[in-house]
């Protein structure tokens, strides 16, 4: 029988957790929980919580062991390699040491590592989701923001700090006037493309000076999102059509000029804006084409994420695994 | 008696060559040999040429041993892990099997490696120069062009086909009328900031519709390069000044996206024209701080390159050597 992990996302809006008994050569789950995060996220009342959880999540399996792995891809920047949270805006935590507190809640039966979120899912894509067989990919995930993920030669790349792959945050313009970042920078390309930002441009714009058949189609100003500008776009709609312009190719520098640096053997694309933007994807698509370095693009293999959900899960339990 | 590695440079004008015996913990070598490359580059000879050559310098060392690693770096564009040369411009070399070439020319007593000479230059350093200590390292050479590589959790940064790293050809203008770079592609940072290009515009310029300081220094317009131009900006000169500002926050920009990137722990700066260029470094590196990510910046030292021009023999011997 083979060895027991346990994965959990800790986001901005649900706790999720799975225990996993086939790693690292299925992401299938002997058992899955979701819970929201509720309103109380303090750092010692969440660390409680997954102290009750985690035992009991392995109790309902009725599996055993010492030294279970267990880990949290988790929605902050980190600081180092020992689960140290430097920032999150989702938890409203500063300098939380969250990989220790949970170690010494839960004791040495547990093996707890915490990574970033976006870095677990993309662990998890390379391992058993869209990334099988290659040695090198780049994940790109276009959703309320932009996050991103790598392997180099089959190791997750962290840096050292830990606040590797950070492709939102990479500038694409550089004027004094360039769009604002929730980062506090300007000019980054989330502040341009990052589904949060996009959609509250387009809302003003449509507000004051802009007009576009993407308010009717969301019946009215306030409900427009990514995906009504793209099924405008699809039409053929100016405004959307302008702002396409504009946005998709900033993305596709960033995604292009990553490709040149990292020259991965897959790129993997997912997100909650992405797959809702298909028009949005082809610009971004054809301006990525346009701006890589042509020896990097040779032999890469474009494709779409495919773990969804579990991503962040079994990425935790592998890394934490050691695998 | 440690095992001897021998390390070679293999560039556009010159040969040179290097034997050591006390890698991986000193860059001091036996014997160094240096030669030019010559007129006849066909791949053949070159091939006779270190198939003479090698031996030769072992035997002047008096060494022997079995299975001597051979470690090349190469001016040339490299597909995948095993020494095809895909390309080099300084050779008029395409698809070329270097590597099994040679290692068939030296027989199986020696075990032939062949690296990009900028990612060997920076695995020297990071073994052996400024890297030492650091876990990762982005080093960036700006000479006639602008090179780079980088070390990611203790392990040289190559790619999926072998051509990572080439921050010379990521994108910094996305426009149609953008520069274009000697890779035939528009907007790379290169056609700008690359010592090559730099100094081909500003004679155009100053042969043309400029005037500048610079000339006087150099002796006449044909005789400027990037060192009169920063003289100059020194000085205070219009041309040059209003030059820099243009091209040095898109260098800026480029290797601060690079950064943010990799998180690198340390930043390695050398080449040719930088180590000319004072103020147009200082012009870069205040564009790099004001575009880099703040959590990837924080703890990153930033320091020249120590080797010189035994980097690359000393990074190509350790590479060979599996160090």
């Amino acid at each position: 029988m083979s060895q027991v992990a346990i994965g959990i996302d800790l986001g901005g809006t649900n706790l999720r957790a799975a225990v996993f008994a086939g790693l690292p050569d299925s992401a299938d789950a002997l058992l899955v929980h979701r819970e929201s995060v509720g309103n109380d996220r303090s750092p010692a009342v969440i660390v409680e919580r997954l102290g009750v959880l985690i035992p009991e999540l392995l109790q309902r399996t009725e599996r055993g062991g010492l030294r279970i792995p267990v880990g949290i891809g988790f929605a902050g920047m980190l600081r180092g390699h020992h689960g140290y949270v430097a920032n999150s805006p989702n938890f409203g935590w500063h300098d939380v040491a969250l990989g220790s507190m949970l170690q010494a809640r839960l004791g040495e039966r547990y093996d707890v590592g915490i990574y970033n979120d976006v870095n677990a899912i993309t662990y998890g894509e390379f391992k058993l989701g869209a990334g099988i067989g290659a040695s090198d990919i780049l994940a790109i995930f276009v959703g309320t923001g932009i996050g991103a993920g790598a392997v180099c030669d089959n190791v997750l790349l962290q840096g050292a700090n830990n606040t590797a792959t950070e492709l939102g945050h990479t500038k694409v313009v550089i004027e004094a006037d360039a769009r604002l970042c929730s980062c506090g920078l300007r000019g980054c390309v989330e502040a341009y493309v990052g589904g949060k930002l996009l959609q509250e441009r387009a809302r003003k714009d449509l507000d004051t000076w802009a007009s576009s058949t993407a308010v009717d189609l969301a019946g009215g100003v306030q409900n427009v999102h990514p995906g009504h500008l793209d099924a405008a776009a699809a039409q053929g709609d100016d405004y959307a059509l302008e702002l396409y312009s504009e946005v998709s190719p900033m993305l596709g520098l960033a995604i292009a000029n990553a490709v040149t640096l990292l020259n991965p053997g897959r790129l993997v694309l997912g997100g909650g804006v992405f797959s809702r933007t298909p028009v949005l994807r082809d610009h971004v698509l054809a301006a990525f084409e346009a701006a890589v370095n042509p020896p990097a693009r040779e032999g890469l293999q474009i494709v779409e994420a495919e773990l969804r959900d579990t991503g962040g899960l079994v990425g935790a339990a592998l890394l934490a695994s050691g695998h």
